[in-house]
């Protein structure tokens, strides 16, 4: 904070450092903490007890053996005393959450969203406002709400956290956050659900502990979030990793709901499955997808041509996202991960063809989080606050 | 360095950041750099008293008055006690400059090299040093050099700064660093042309300021810098930013040197350009290039239609990267601020069309550095050291 000393300043961002820590690695040891940190033991001491002191951990035995017989401690997170709410908004579900500090989901609540071309904006608060406030008066009276989080699948301005959309490419401005937060009487946080899924993957899922991570997230349409060095890339105004919209089809591609014709969206995303599989009087949405997927594995020959097909597309988007990102892993996530899952052969061999030889030995995996990966992104966008500065997050929440 | 209090930390990293500034900005007041930094007129007053004890800076009046008609202050850059050597390895130039600190080019030499298949190592390697030792000798005799930095026209490897070529699709590793390190008995730093160009561009070019940028390098292939959230991305093993090998023509496109097929390098780079304009057996190069550029502006037919395609591929690729990295501005370098000069409205063309309207704003614009960026670039990476560790590097040169 302002008018801090240097002392106090590093003071907090180490406070941040190991709560996060234990808030990502769940119970961990002292030792382990200085360890991963480069600090002193003396110092996690005097740092895990000002936590202890403000109730966001606590020191208890791990029920092993540490030296000389004592048992060992552990720091553990308050799961139960500190919770956010997160949402999701996505194409076809409404999802809300209580997170417990630590990453635990101690109650969900899920709802369909009616696909519609007119707004639903009303109706989407409505729904999660009722869900959050039916989340909050489960949570135990002692426990405290330390922020609200929410994905949308839409584009979001991070200026001010405007939500934009493209339904049939007139575009609309969205009062999504506003609402929501007067609803709720709490400020509220958003982010784009690929970019997210991607921070949920990065922090815990398939891409735990890699520097540069490229997450494809199939709803409908196709998003993505790219970690880069270690943080999410945002772009100037949080427009960034827009990988649906990167055109591998410029001739004879299929019309994109961007206004544009063969972006990768327009060859992979869940249209272009069902198109391709005849299946466009079925179900669609992720059901749609995965029955597609499912007839192909049960030797259904136009659901594997359409899934070789779309596979093929996708492999030529992921070589182009290896040979601009240099990743360590790609994850495929949403209905992405089931297309990947039944198309992997054709992803690998656009690979193997034609990424730099330098880059091919990136991985590529499903989504560990599956279709929860934008929510468990916007739990850890609500705790951003706690974890990079946790006495001024305390200091300014609510009884 | 280790075992350093943090307040002893805090102030290295002062030190560095102020430095840093003036480097960059040249001539500045003690009021702007307090301002710059965020720091107060004390501290700036300490910390470049230490800097000119050092012999890094001094301060002098600048020519106008300040308040209360005393002549006002300025820290400006010792230029010429402190230098760096520079190189650039392209595909048909060797260049070598010895540069001062605050970025001014103080000597520069440059060389033709020869189109060859074989390995020129040797060869590459004896010009510079050559060039090094003349630059050196010819420093006065109080001039220290803080440090080495050279461009590659190839893939570099993070870890060790080995080189890797892609000479018709035999990969060969290049033992440049050690070859050059041991000519010039100096440590080399080496980064890819593009890369390096991105940040000359960023730090010193038509990108101040900006937070994301993309930059484009035509040579005979074609490069990548991108700069995300201020910072260059590298990837995990350096090789990120390999734009050149995006697929924008996977069917029907042409073949790549890569080994693949339709990428943007295989589309718009020089060999694309030549065959389309009938001028295969004329001068290749930058000077092949520009010829078509001109020609295409003196109402050549062949060139026009040759430029107009290439433009418009070009404009695709630029969609790509806009929809991906959602920058403030693309900038074109080398050959290819050449063909953006000779083909912007094709290119403006597919950027109003495709890129997502939310991200149509962006800065379309010509390299300042022209076909200096990557050296430039190169000698930003030989002054890192200094600007990182001021007091801790001058400790470690040599007199």
């Amino acid at each position: 904070m302002k008018g801090d000393t240097p002392q106090e300043e590093i003071r907090r961002h180490h406070l941040g450092a190991v709560l996060r820590q234990v808030h990502l690695a769940g119970p961990i040891s002292r030792a382990a903490l200085a360890n991963r940190l480069g600090l002193n033991r003396s110092t996690i001491l005097a740092l895990a007890t000002r936590l202890t002191a403000a109730g966001l951990v606590r020191e208890e035995a791990s029920g092993t053996t540490g030296r000389a017989g004592r048992p060992s401690l552990v720091v553990r997170p308050e799961s139960g005393r500190w919770y956010v709410l997160a949402f999701d908004v996505a194409v076809d579900r409404l999802v809300a959450a209580r997170v417990g500090l630590g990453g635990l989901v101690l109650e969900r609540r899920e709802a369909p969203r009616r696909r519609s071309r007119h707004a639903d904006l009303d109706e989407v608060v409505g729904v999660l406002a009722g869900f959050g406030r039916a989340l909050v008066d489960a949570a135990p009276r002692s426990a405290r709400c330390l922020g609200v989080g929410t994905s949308y699948c839409g584009l979001v301005r991070a200026a001010d956290g405007m939500v934009l959309l493209a339904p049939n490419v007139g575009w609309t401005d969205l009062d999504f956050v506003p609402a929501l937060s007067r609803r709720l009487g709490l400020p509220v946080a958003v982010g784009n659900e690929a970019h997210l899924g991607a921070v949920a993957e990065h922090e815990r899922g398939a891409g735990i502990g890699q520097q540069n991570l490229v997450y494809l997230h199939g709803d409908v349409g196709v998003g993505g979030g790219i970690i880069v060095g270690g943080r999410l890339l945002g772009g100037d105004d949080g427009y960034g990793a827009e990988l649906g919209h990167m055109i591998v089809n410029p001739f004879g591609g299929r019309s994109c709901n961007c206004g544009s014709r063969g972006c990768l969206e327009a060859e992979v995303g869940e249209a272009a499955l069902l198109e391709a599989s005849g299946r466009t009087s079925g179900p669609g949405g992720r059901d749609g997808v995965r029955a597609v997927v499912e007839a192909a594995e049960n030797g259904d020959e136009a659901a594997r041509k359409a899934l070789d097909r779309v596979g093929d597309w996708l492999g030529i988007g992921v070589v182009n996202l290896i040979n601009l990102f240099n990743p360590g892993v790609v994850v495929f996530g949403g209905t992405l991960g089931d297309i990947y899952q039944g198309a992997a052969p054709q992803v690998h061999a656009r690979v193997a063809a034609s990424v730099l030889p330098v880059s091919r030995g990136v991985g590529l995996r499903t989504s560990m989080l599956r279709d929860d990966a934008p929510l468990v992104g916007a739990a850890e966008l609500a705790f951003s606050r706690v974890l990079a500065d946790p006495l001024d997050a305390l200091a300014s929440t609510a009884p």
